[in-house]
């Protein structure tokens, strides 16, 4: 699947700050297609202004008077509501949606459609998708602001896809946890001046040795963290000589 | 866990649309507390407009001069941020920060971290945290609005508490991480242990302090751990005089 191919369309939006707000949103996340339909308000500065530099997608936008028309050339379409219908419509949850699109080819045109600020998708609307997506949220306080469920979805999508191919930044040597060895050795040394100190008694020494190596093996101890370590034992000893 | 738990702390925001927007985005997601540190703009007409009607979170805010003040009581922090460090800090993906989140037990008071708009959190303030989490993004478009960001992150975290079983067994006291107050107060007091010691310049410090903070922040130091770790101090400091 390419982000490219997918369609984030915004039915009906009456605030121009949304709107803007949408473009950032996917750009963040790679995607490039918004479709507007039947716009309520101007697409000017105060979009642009919070659109912060995504301003190839608002240029680039596509402009459709009913939703019909902006789903004329996709394949597979999604609604994202909150509420629920009478007539119940397949649901997928975000991350299913982002698992469907993932495995699609490259060649599939795909559409997002996102509802009025405040009276979401009619029935009809949603009969013209494939599917509902619903993100889940506080049953008392369930209403997203639209670029923010913009954002969450391509979020899913982006994340999802990326976690496709793997590449893992391989980090310095000094970077990387010890071999066991090394740890053992700085067990042993801590030991000795724990004792010296007066703090570790021989005949009694309770738990605390086996605390300390659960506490530092837990860390996966670094190269340049063992050597200070070792390097504040050796200061100790050698003030105490 | 408990997401009424979890401190949203805004750090430096300069428009209070996005402090609005942040407190719609929490709400939307069960999240109650809100932290702003250091705000650069009021918290009036606007904030509450785009908040949307979640004026309680605003209501009950809680303001703080520095971040260690807002985090002081809060034993596991989180820093949000696109930007690589020359001192690298552990590294979680959203979906590893929920699952560690959902993982722990009801009585442990957290925080999420969020930096300024345009320049983010600095290196001092990410030292005060146990973990930066990355949202993946688009490197070429990588800047997310904070409240988008806030948006994501409560939402991975809501989904994922949502889809957990209810119950996770409570740890004995003395094995759960200390606040983040005592962790400091063991800072300073090593600090001044490798002063002592002479193993520490306070004219050439290099990277020691922020080397060890790193390790012991990582290993979120419980209680038992942190009374080890200040005898062994004490036990040096003793022997010394």
């Amino acid at each position: 699947m390419k982000l490219q191919n997918i369609k984030i369309v915004m039915v009906g939006t009456t605030h121009p700050g949304n709107i803007g707000a949408a473009a950032r949103a996917m750009s963040n996340m790679c995607f490039t297609h918004l479709t507007l339909v039947d716009p309520q308000c101007p697409v000017g500065e105060i979009a642009y202004a919070r659109a912060s530099g995504a301003n190839a997608i608002l240029d680039q936008r596509e402009t459709c008077t009913d939703l019909a028309q902006a789903l004329a050339d996709c394949s597979w379409v999604v609604a994202a509501t909150a509420r629920r219908r009478s007539l119940a419509w397949p649901e997928l949850t975000p991350p299913d949606l982002a698992a469907r699109l993932t495995g699609m080819d490259n060649t599939t045109r795909t559409a997002l459609v996102f509802g009025r600020e405040h009276s979401g998708l009619t029935n009809e609307e949603i009969q013209l998708c494939n599917y509902m997506v619903c993100i889940p949220t506080n049953p008392d306080f369930s209403s997203l602001n639209v670029a923010s469920a913009i954002q969450v979805l391509c979020y899913e999508i982006f994340q999802r896809q990326a976690a496709a191919p793997t590449t893992v930044r391989s980090p310095e040597t000094n970077d990387l946890p010890v071999p066991h060895t090394e740890l053992e050795g700085y067990f042993e040394h801590l030991e000795s001046i724990l004792q010296m100190t007066g703090y570790l008694d021989p005949q009694q020494p309770g738990m605390i040795m086996q605390r300390l190596r659960r506490l530092y093996l837990r860390s996966e101890v670094t190269r340049n963290e063992i050597n200070i370590l070792r390097g504040m034992l050796s200061a100790i000893e050698k003030q105490r000589r």
